[in-house]
């Protein structure tokens, strides 16, 4: 059997691409063992692609309030609502990885409302998830709701952000059919010790 | 860490039970190595526990025009779309296992109109995911687009019949907090040979 | 004027069926003095019927903390957000039997919130409803809410279990078909005492 | 029992009505042999309720292309849709007349797609209700559909005006909590000749 | 570039219209020195045209509880939940001149919610927006909510009409097509002293 | 009265920004002779801000096969779509002056569909409308549809783009309540010559 295309359009070779966009490349490669789809379908438009994963690498790799699982929670709930195969499944792998945790991801795609969260998570998600789907009717009670939990005011904007870089995210990963790598899907499944 | 409870109400003791019930349980666990939580949740009720398992043997178990695998891909589809984490979860492994596929039932669960999928399994979770979320409105054309697929009138039926069970499986297994098996996860994930 | 069919798959001879079934179905034009064109359309598969019927028969007909109009108003309820025709009028003549009461049933399938109900009973069907519709959703509040109102844990179940049960049975009716009988428009519109 | 209230807003004393009023009132009275709840719901503003009879005359009452019976289909379709308690139980007993047939109200209010219907009523209500659900979306295709049933120009003009007219009253209807006379209910159920 | 038509339907010519018509005609011609094309589009039907504008002065003209910039608000903000182009546009004009605002009425028909207005103006149009577009949800709760922020029972009423009135007139206005003068977009729009 | 605050998070103060981002904000204002309001809520993270500006660049201000009006008219409809008061503001005054035409913005925002669009231009709506609501349907027909409306891949690609990166902004500027300049309101509603 063939394998499917990573996406709707062909993927640049790379030895056609900036050198910038190339090292970006090799470095995930080297790092991970594989090159995630994502990198190659977006290389098409090297503007693009800069300035995507600068906007990804401010949001999710930065020092914050919130930890690197935490945000991870965010992409995969709000990537299950709005049904992208691509972050759900790569996101995934890196919130089980992040989290420790083989079957948090599941479990947060599908319905977070019955994962196994603390509160503050819950709390979290509610808040990231109505920022995907009426971000128009967000009030202060929304933003207290969050305080209550112990976010801060730099955190709510975190969870802002990154909740609308993946609306973005999963447009283009949906509208561009965006194909996960076969490799995240078994990522992070070891059992807890 | 305390494990969460298998589901919101209580499960019945195993020696409580009537003999019928404890030996079915006693055939799935020989059978899986585990009893998956639903069989314990439902059997606090007896009479509902045959009506249900009677009625999923016969959709599920019995030989017919739709492969096992089939069959599990429209469970999966409309688990996702009703947002159930326990039939997606359980489900999932088993179409895991029965498709002889480690990938497919996360992009049926997430979005199966992206899924590496064959035209006549898009159009039948297209039929599918319309009798989960707008059955009132199945028409003529609908049926004439399945049988363009091949599938018989009796095909047509048995995906009635499953995603119309589902939606009941479905309401229980979120409103009652059925929670999968950690065993679940990572069935069926091993790399195609 | 020819009778439209009572469903899209015809209706198996009466004498092509299981004993068992043929005689459910002599049993209830007995007691009815027509059959229900519900038992005719699923008796094209006598073991989905048997554990359809098994079920609807644990939930609707035993003992137990809702009454009999109690079960009904959820079922009609449902229905109507359901956009089922069958249940709607099969239903809303039982339940106007069962409440004694010629004016209900139109009022449940169109709007509950408007119908004239005590508050007991609107809070049993938001909660109907809101399995009918996002059973995700559920949470504790809830439960408490029933709880509020009067309703025991299994009470609860009930509630739950029936909507679920009409949530399959809405969606077969819907695919296929199943056409009301004629009898069940004038049962139970007499005029109060 | 006490009657529960005609509507959120107490009907006002018809010798306080303004003589055209009452006599409109006195004049359905007497050909009814009741006062439909809306003539005293709204005649607490005599100048809307002007308005709303004479809107109400000009599309219901005057000749036309449409039937009466056809009419009275679009007020119980979009109606149903809407969630009208009053205006299904009302215009459903005048269908039922007007249609000379006592199951048509119940099938076009619940589901006007699997009703007894011609398909050039069917064409006529996907129409109403496209109106009634998602007006901006109408389109060329949409009239030319109407078209090709034999609609002419003024026909789809009316088929509009009326859904229109009932998106207002549905509206009115349910926020002032207008209940159906009791009369309604069993109008026009007598068995077809 | 030619202009394009009025709307769906041709205009009838003036000196055909029964002489009321075509003097309130000329009067709104005379006091906005341009005729808008609601005018012309429904003078087509005389009769309807008598009934929606005698409706549109009951509740738009008089005296009464809300002012009329109030009023306007309500029109503009459910005509944007119905996207109106013909109302949003039109009375977009006659609000910001009513309420001598330049910003408002884009701030009302794109999201009321963030639009700068008092408490009591945000209570009034959460209300009216329920009544365009869930009103077989209004409870007891929103009518409370209402009186809280200072509306009489008879302000509730307004509310409930004009939104109920613009359900129907966005439905005429979408449906027909028709086109807003090119005069509305700029009234009004000169900055606030 | 006061001038209600440009977002929920104050804007920080220009001295305390990098020299690169305070040099955009001059040269923004040198250019049009105000700060619209998203370059200082957005300024408070800078590498947000870099990140944000560069994707807009890519995406809005580089040659292309789509004209810069037709790029404003994607994300006036997509804006309208998500209610976002800012974007529709913002953008629309832009969508004017690019298209120098007066009335198209508020068209397009409130309903595109009946706007004064070439076929071709509601094409390009009824696409990004689709990648804005329901990214996970988009599929070969919608690709194809656009190709016969004479857009090329690239072109495509940046239909998707910008509905994409307003997904995102939509939802900043709805969560952070960013509130549109005053002066654009008014830009661009010259008469056309």
């Amino acid at each position: 059997m063939t394998k499917p295309p990573i996406s709707r359009y062909p993927a640049p070779e790379l030895r056609d691409l900036p050198d910038d966009i190339r090292e970006r490349i090799a470095a995930v490669m080297e790092k991970s063992g594989f090159v995630p789809n994502v990198f190659l379908a977006l290389a098409r438009r090297p503007d693009e692609f800069r300035a995507f994963f600068a906007y990804h690498d401010a949001l999710m790799e930065k020092p914050g309030g919130l930890s690197k699982a935490e945000r991870e929670m965010i992409v995969v709930a709000t990537s299950g609502v709005n049904n992208c195969t691509y972050c759900v499944v790569a996101h995934g792998a890196i919130l089980r990885i992040r989290a420790k945790n083989p079957l948090i991801a599941d479990q947060v795609a599908v319905n977070y409302r019955k994962a196994d969260l603390a509160p503050r998570h819950k709390a979290m998600l509610d808040f990231a998830v109505k920022v995907a789907e009426r971000s128009h009717t967000i009030e202060d009670k929304d933003y207290e709701e969050l305080k209550r939990h112990g976010f801060s005011d730099d955190d709510a904007w975190d969870v802002v952000a990154i909740a609308a870089l993946f609306a973005m995210s999963n447009r283009l990963a949906n509208a561009f059919s965006i194909r996960p790598n076969d490799e995240f899907y078994l990522m992070g499944r070891e059992t807890r010790g």
